[in-house]
């Protein structure tokens, strides 16, 4: 199982998946991050507060866009190095979020990959940031 | 449920919390997040690896950063704005991580908190980075 080579990368190259923060999600997330407020958990404490209903775990979506990073670009075998999150609007129960990331710069002396990494639902940005990833050389 | 108002925080502030990366744990975000990469679940694939044995998904650790934010410091209320996390070192399946948050700015005209957010195990540095929540003020 071996994902792409530092050989195989350019500036521009994306990959994108969809991907439901549903019920089921948000509470797989709450008991594995230890994270259970009630914003993410009770109808009627979310509906009461400033969001106005339920919404996913900022990092869930997080979750979603390594899943991306190290499934398909630059995929298996490849080093996380540093992440970036900018939490802009909130995700809902059941939205479809869709992350996607987009090669933005190479590093030929070191092999890192530098990505943008954008998760919109229906269109909009709900997470944005930046990736840098250490992606294998190929074998001589 | 109310976490701490901008107005009970101060710099130099402190948080913590352990967590154990354990099998079930690394099991569960694989099965939320869709990254069922074999470094994190298939020992043989793994120690023939550069890891020489399975690791921790990274955004796991970044699980427990966001659970340790939303629960206890601010807590409950805060809204997450931007996170940072930089995967330093490898997590081993089963090790203790200790993540701590620690207050470094506080901007009273935004209700803006900026926190340096370090996870370690054994007294080393795993994931590092930087934590902006808004935190609600206290109501008249």
């Amino acid at each position: 199982m071996q994902g792409l080579y530092f050989e195989d990368l350019s500036i521009g190259q994306t990959a994108e998946m969809t991907r439901a923060a549903d019920d089921a999600a948000i509470r797989a997330f709450a008991a594995v991050s230890g994270d259970d407020n009630p914003l993410h958990l009770d109808d009627a404490y979310a509906a009461a507060s400033s969001f106005g209903g339920r919404v996913a775990h900022g990092m869930l979506i997080g979750a979603y866009v390594s899943a991306l990073i190290a499934g398909r670009l630059p995929g298996p075998g490849s080093v996380y190095l540093r992440q970036t999150l900018r939490f802009r609007r909130p995700v809902r129960v059941g939205d479809e979020v869709t992350a996607r990331v987009t090669i933005s710069a190479l590093d030929a002396a070191t092999g890192h990959v530098t990505m943008r990494t954008l998760c919109t639902v229906r269109g909009k940005t709900v997470v944005d940031g930046e990736a840098v990833i250490m992606a294998p050389r190929r074998p001589a």
